[in-house]
């Protein structure tokens, strides 16, 4: 029987890896797709205390490196169910059911897809999920916002601070936002909100972004607006359907958790962006992975 | 008017500027020490996730390489009080009067010295004060703690699962730890606690550490401890002094901060080492920067 069993092996996941490792503890990381997670998808992290600039794989390839040589035990297979026996948890995958003291889920979250031409394509090549992560890269420069919630709307009032305009694409004809929000992005003179558009594809030009074509959901006309870059904000989809039935997640089915890293559930720990917090970060992922091996440590001892 | 002034340039000041300014804030950070704080006393670090293994210094001499090419202001010099002034901040260092709207605290804190033969000599080559951060580096070997607090009790047990052995101490004749912790104590084999007794020196063989003596406080006969490593948990001063009378510190000099890196004082923030929680870490302290400074750009806008 496993100390810990750590269901996703993005940053969260390996940083609690390695701690577990160094505290001594019997650890497994499982994963279903390449280690390192959404840190695969960025071309270019400035961010991360230590780099100056890194490409994303990079990164993900040197912290996948080190739980390697600290010989963490690493499996690949799709987490299928949780369950609960008296002290025990057994981690069920789609090949095997194996049995731990504790699990950490950082099993991460994915954008929602808009399914448009380009998308895949241009992806972390114009095309980003996150201000805080990228904005910098549109210093006066003029981008596109997709959406119309809340996200939508705070990550607008960042990006006009540093970008030159910032124009919304929203397919309704009106926002969703909170009133506070909306009444900001009104004083804003850079900010600038198309109602009723809906984006139609991503436009390549010369093997580069070069804007977004969108079409007028009421007459059905298309326009094509140039810009530097886009910024998709029409939600995520954490990664819980596997542990659903245990009813630790929110209604976005995000994990809730202490700032132990604590779930409801008496050994199993969540961290990284699986779980509902403010900022989805590197730098904080890696943070709760380490504190969620603590807890767990302190769990087993 | 700097957005943000950030005092202190450990790892947790660094992350902070870092985000602040990529968020297009006018920042400004200030260190009356070498950049890069607590890490440059490492002389090994492994657990800071993308680097396999690292010496502090070389980890402190990146974060803050990164600092210089994003062109943040740093400044030399020792911050001696924050003034409120309406909506405004003023940190006044030994040299200047410098106005901000926000100002995040990041100075960081000192492990308490014993004040004896070889204890600067040997830090990080034998003397550890962090057994999440060194623990690993005596698998099977022989440590000595040095402390009777809660500190002291819980690093052992920590250290108990990864040293053979363990032996504490204690000037006093009782421990000053919780009765849950003694009684943890008692039940491992590999912890032994030596009463009354007194470190006087650490020794030194053939360039290595190799041990404590120790003098008994009631008949003053001295032996020698041979180990592999000792760690000091007598406690740590918060550099805290320069902002006392905001009140915004605890019993033990440690700076109270919620979630958001909030101190009571709107538009103060603190981060790293110098707050009061939980797992003092390279990662945790990044991880308070960030937020930190997100907290902080939220109150410029």
């Amino acid at each position: 029987m496993y100390d810990v069993i750590i269901i996703g092996c993005g940053c969260a996941g390996i940083s609690a890896a390695i701690y577990a490792k160094r505290s001594n503890m019997d650890v497994l990381i499982i994963e279903s797709n390449a280690p390192g997670g959404q840190i695969n998808k960025s071309s270019i992290i400035e961010n991360y205390p230590g780099f100056e600039s890194i490409d994303g794989p990079s990164l993900a390839y040197n912290m996948f490196n080190q739980l390697q040589k600290m010989e963490i035990p690493y499996k690949y297979g799709k987490v299928i169910d949780i369950e609960l026996e008296n002290n025990k948890k057994i981690v069920i995958t789609d090949k095997e059911r194996i049995e731990t003291k504790t699990v950490i889920i950082a099993s991460g979250r994915n954008p929602r897809k808009l399914n448009i031409e380009n998308e895949d394509k241009l992806s972390s090549r114009g095309i980003s999920w996150c201000a805080i992560c990228d904005g910098n890269l549109y210093k006066d420069k003029n981008v596109v916002v997709i959406g119309g919630g809340n996200s939508a709307a705070e990550e607008s009032l960042y990006l006009s601070k540093i970008a030159k305009s910032v124009t919304i694409i929203n397919r309704r004809n009106e926002l969703r936002a909170d009133e506070s929000f909306i009444n900001e992005l009104k004083k804003k003179n850079n900010i600038k909100i198309l109602y009723n558009y809906k984006p139609l594809k991503f436009i390549e030009e010369e093997n580069k972004f070069s804007g977004v074509e969108i079409q007028n959901t009421i007459d059905d006309k298309k326009e094509t607006i140039k810009c530097d870059g886009v910024f998709i904000f029409i939600g995520y989809e954490p990664e819980t359907t596997f542990c659903k039935k245990l009813n630790i997640t929110d209604e976005n089915n995000y994990i809730i958790v202490n700032d132990k890293m604590e779930t409801k559930i008496d050994g199993i720990y969540a961290c990284g962006d699986v779980i509902k917090k403010d900022l989805y970060q590197i730098v904080t992922s890696i943070s709760e992975g380490a504190i969620a091996a603590t807890s767990a440590k302190k769990h087993v001892d």
